[in-house]
């Protein structure tokens, strides 16, 4: 359908089919096909694994750009890493690469725990590991790695959710709605049977404008940080840098992910009861929101840490705001990649 | 256009006629009329004059309910207090209620300067004051109060802009843009030649749930502030509360102080230099932001106040944020009524 999800953008990654999944929500990909990145080598002890799970509109190549290298924490002379595309990211099976039978809008619903059990039998069956040395993600791969740590705790050593949460939230849950409407009520979209994205620009323009209030923060216009980054003011930031970024995605895939995001919450595996979901946790965990996060704010995420036994609350700070995640603060990079080298050194 | 502008509703308030009023923009409104409530006398000497402008979407009805009483620092027993609605409320000269040459999407751009000539002419000529103990608004009520001080700083001893700037921030402008946005694409608008309010209905809804994501705050909701207020959840609030709130308003109304709240900004009296703008406020000065902002945030306020001479940061603590200012957290509204009792003070 469109370009953007190639090897040429965002490889070198491996398509690796793990079968048949079925779905939480009762449909079924009958050959669901992880798109894979790794980097460094799996030791004979098979000790050595890091998962790495991917954010909402990410892919494993900003992954690889902004948290992956020699002398990083993430170091691949050291570590065997392996970074998952999401389900519905465009890389992985998604509402633009499947079979025709569940293409665009006839995609089904998937889960956050459709993809943990997704990566689970990728890394069982695939390549062999029962322990994971550390999960790591932002945002939603914050999301993938809570509900790793509470599905699979034997598995998972360490884990280190970076501005993300447990249970999203209601006010969360709104704001990403706000998103999905901005594409929806394009005409263009059309119920998602548009031909080309370019159809729904006008849609997909408005939702990088919502990233544009939410995904930053008030502190980082005020201190011109859109200009620092190379923008002349906040109309070529809209239209260049955030319409620039979102444009070439397909929205259906957006929709399959924000529709999953909206409903990341791990104490689907005790009824309801957060506590309990986060008290099965083994993993030594550092939490780690970024300080002016709009929408995985500090707080929400430290009412979750406290319920976590061995955890640590480790914030990041940056005015960049949730979007910091992109590696435009070098500081908060720097301060994830040394909180990360602590994590993995106990 | 649709009952919700009446006496009934908004009342009692009076309409006042100023004649002419050409606009900032080059257009004219031929015949200005402002709604205004007033409580208590104008006494002898006529230096008990206190000015409320109104906010966006608010009219003088909320301003009488939440902040003035007897007893309270708005006391109609000591002072004459005058709300005047502001131009595009649906109560004074609005796109709703304007002679047809200009009504409805054809009403001319008004800015906060307009306003406030008008209500420098509605005071000095109609009430015959000369001098204001105290200017104080909300949001826009700031930025009037702001307008205020700056362009007539001889005439105004004291200033409360609480939760709103002097010169609107980019990320506000872009906030705003996404409330207009929502409203503009929906095919029931169009262009602005809709009927009833009723044809704009899912527009006004997608507008009500962005003000529920930025209007309250991340604290607000992991409270359950909104279930503490009487809505079992999240659908519900959204449904009844917000969009109960604004359904009913009329869309051009909504555009046009929109437009005019994006490009509030007292540097245009000095070539852009705010600095030398608020240098100009001679008035005994009160910021008060509200802590858990998300659009007029502390720190933006913070910035402006340190320009202005004579001036005391005064920040209030709710997690209700920006709508705090509809009294729902009965604390800030005490810690408002403290602070504006210690300025009447001075």
């Amino acid at each position: 359908m469109t370009p953007y999800y190639t090897q040429q953008i965002h490889g070198p990654f491996k398509t690796i089919s793990i079968g048949q999944l079925d779905l939480e929500e009762g449909g079924v990909l009958e050959d669901c096909t992880l798109a894979v990145a790794t980097h460094g080598q799996l030791n004979a002890a098979k000790d050595n694994a890091i998962l790495v799970p991917t954010w909402y509109s990410g892919t494993s190549k900003i992954m690889e750009q902004v948290y992956i290298g020699q002398g990083r924490a993430l170091d691949p002379s050291r570590y065997f890493i392996i970074v998952v595309n999401q389900i519905g990211n465009g890389l992985s099976t998604s509402p633009s690469n499947a079979p025709s039978r569940i293409a665009g809008p006839r995609f089904p619903r998937v889960r956050i725990g459709d993809d943990v059990r997704a990566q689970h039998r990728l890394l069982t069956a695939h390549f062999g590991i029962q322990r994971l040395a550390l999960v790591v993600g932002g945002s939603m791969g914050a999301q993938q790695t809570y509900e790793w740590a509470v599905r699979y705790p034997d598995m998972v050593e360490r884990a280190a959710p970076i501005a993300g949460t447990a249970c999203n939230t209601e006010h969360d849950f709104a704001f990403t709605d706000t998103l999905v409407e901005a594409i929806t009520t394009d005409p263009g979209f059309r119920d998602g049977t548009y031909a080309d994205s370019a159809e729904v620009a006008a849609g997909l323009r408005r939702h990088a404008k919502l990233w544009t209030v939410m995904g930053w923060s008030t502190e980082f216009f005020r201190g011109g940080r859109h200009r620092v980054l190379g923008f002349e003011d906040m109309d070529a930031f809209i239209d260049q840098f955030m319409t620039g970024y979102f444009s070439p995605m397909d929205p259906n895939n957006l929709l399959s992910m924000a529709w999953k995001w909206q409903r990341g919450d791990v104490s689907r595996h005790t009824g309801g009861d957060l506590a309990q979901a986060l008290g099965r946790i083994t993993a030594k965990t550092f939490v780690m929101p970024i300080s002016h996060d709009m929408f995985f704010p500090p707080n929400d995420c430290l009412a979750e840490q406290q319920l976590i036994p061995n955890s640590e609350f480790r914030p990041i700070t940056s005015i960049d705001g949730h979007l910091a995640l992109f590696g435009t603060d070098a500081n908060a990079v720097t301060e994830i990649d040394i909180n990360l080298r602590a994590l993995l050194a106990t």
